[in-house]
């Protein structure tokens, strides 16, 4: 079993994405993330900043680079497969520290060394949705004549299709998880605060040696399991009330995440109606999956399904998107989403159905083989009553 | 003992800003924040976002709004002590949904609407230095003919004095990290992975209620304790090696952190050298915290007494920074820091010394009181050996 990705993955990922610069006539691609939106930067260089910002500089031809604030030089040279670092204050913490008489680069510079002195004509950004504004204003700046444009389809592109590393990295990753979903069954029990089940699930993940959430879990209980995005809260966690759990790590760089609905007691009646509908519809959807099939049509299947069941109203959100580094990644599945499914593809298929009362959520990581899908996870997709 | 900040507290800090941007003749200020930078968003709203980013918007009269992406309205809804919520598409997560035939807001809409559709001649933003483009340039397309100004220092001045709820908070916070140090070292052994040794301390830190690390725990060993920011991995950590554990959490929106460098088993000689010139050197920078004096003078204080006991070129960095909702917060306190420390104040007193072998941090929280310094922890500032 592999524990990280091998050096030579990181160098083919490279190599593809200089080719994608070549075709589209694109000098240098700046590649940004934050501690919270790490993706490119994990899948470029095994970098994952903390407090300060990063970025990764590839030029289409000749040597890559990366880019770091003026604190994480020791903590980026033991982590990043990239070997040549540059220190930039735009990079630095939102504190603002001012690090006088420190010699720091500039992305002048910095164009200057991947290009070999060579005239840079077009700069691509990856990140856009993210990037900080003093980074965005150091590229232009460090662009002078030359163009600047968006290109997030080229890293999307490349991380789309997943690689035998990486799916057996996400397997293992949501093994973890599972663990830790069963510790978490294990312990619950009525009076607690749901941020005390958080504990039991950040304990289990990181005694099997995950590297972090993937992101903070939720353990919803009562009203609060309609949320989309949420966190554990100091709610007390009653009997007999919905609870939801979702949660997952990251493994090797690479996440998983598990949700389930389930109650202490018996459920109420009309909540188990809408588990056992979760179940059917999230069959459903795994069933549709498969190579060569439109994305939307696989939403559309998932929306008759619904409506057939009398349930169309508590659609809330769903039914799939993509994972890999980061939980939630491109591409979204949706119900304008033109792309066809090809395996090697990972989705999350997430049902999320919900009202005012109350929500479920079941989610598993699937991966689109030759014929179909392969499913992380098959256990406790069931009615669980503690 | 509160476990939150009241209502009015929320309402006295917008009332505060709304006083500032009169005197500075700001129409609106709009404050952003994302999941790992949300300390505006929660000293303002106690909403902190996760996956999506958000913003406060603030006239210098009238009704503030809080602005968030598709997804996340009930959770939001649950948080907020702003009641009017907006969503826009450009807060959107990184993955990118395009939620085909959902009605979604603009901020043109959300400047009319806190305006009173009145028309606005100058728009302050607060986290320049983190804002994502798409957002800085829906602003700025709303904003029309106005002006838009770099406002963070609004937002810095208000939060640099701590109430007495807030410290209370931050002191109940600096508790939970202790007992969660406790657990470390009590469970801690050789032939365990330092990120192992992170469960340890996850577990309790929300066994005893915290709502999310502060920061990645560090939990570095052998040469990795010279790194200044830096994270867990799957090191084994080895007897008799150095040892640093870095880590705080945050309760009832208030953060904390710990420092302590430690052994299994006898020290190294000259590692134990070092660790005692660290407590040393803490504890001469507490004796110079103290309202009225100017915050490079804290600095010099602690340069000189490096200087004088020969161990300034261990100096990697410190010796305070600002902490508060953030871990890391302004105001920084370097050689150049030309601002008067005030009661109320607060600091993370951060000592951070080490070479190109090994490092060590001392660091506690300090508050700033009417003649001195009081330290939030002061446990096991001492030559660890397990």
């Amino acid at each position: 079993m592999i524990t990280q990705i091998p050096l030579t993955e990181y160098k083919n990922r490279i190599n593809k994405i200089q080719d994608a610069l070549k075709r589209r006539d694109i000098d240098i691609l700046v590649v940004f993330g934050t501690d919270c939106e790490p993706q490119n930067l994990i899948y470029l260089s095994n970098y994952w900043p903390q407090f300060e910002t990063a970025a990764v500089v590839i030029p289409n031809e000749g040597e890559t680079a990366l880019v770091i604030g003026p604190e994480s030089e020791t903590f980026a040279r033991e982590f990043s497969t990239i070997e040549k670092i540059f220190k930039v204050i735009e990079h630095r913490e939102s504190s603002e520290p001012n690090y006088p008489n420190e010699r720091l680069d500039t992305y002048s510079e910095i164009f200057n060394y991947v290009l070999n002195g060579k005239k840079v004509k077009k700069i691509g950004i990856s990140g856009i949705q993210i990037i900080a504004l003093p980074v965005y204003e150091a590229i232009v700046n460090a662009s002078k004549s030359s163009e600047v444009v968006k290109a997030d389809d080229i890293m999307i592109n490349v991380r789309m299709k997943k690689t035998a590393n990486e799916i057996e990295l996400m397997k293992q990753s949501s093994r973890i998880t599972l663990k830790a979903f069963e510790a978490a069954i294990n312990n619950i029990k009525a009076g607690m605060e749901e941020i005390e089940v958080a504990g039991f699930i950040a304990a289990e993940l990181f005694r099997n040696k995950a590297e972090n959430f993937a992101f903070a879990p939720y353990v919803l209980s009562g009203k609060r399991t309609n949320q989309a995005i949420s966190r554990a809260t100091h709610k007390i966690i009653l009997k007999n009330e919905p609870i939801q759990l979702s949660f997952g790590c990251r493994y090797g760089n690479y996440s998983s995440s598990i949700g389930r609905p389930l109650s202490i007691g018996k459920m109420p009646e009309k909540y188990k109606k809408l588990v056992n509908i979760g179940i059917a519809t999230q069959e459903k959807v795994f069933s549709t999956l498969k190579p060569g099939i439109k994305a939307k049509k696989v939403f559309e299947t998932y929306w008759d399904f619904l409506v057939s069941k009398g349930f169309s109203n508590y659609f809330l959100y769903g039914p799939c998107h993509g994972t890999g580094v980061m939980e939630c990644e491109h591409p979204f599945l949706e119900s304008d989403s033109d792309y066809i499914l090809e395996e090697g593809m990972t989705f999350q298929v997430d049902i999320f159905l919900g009202d005012d009362e109350f929500g479920l959520r079941f989610e598993d990581g699937a991966l689109i083989t030759s014929s179909g899908a392969e499913v992380f996870v098959n256990e406790y997709r069931e009615v669980i009553e503690i």
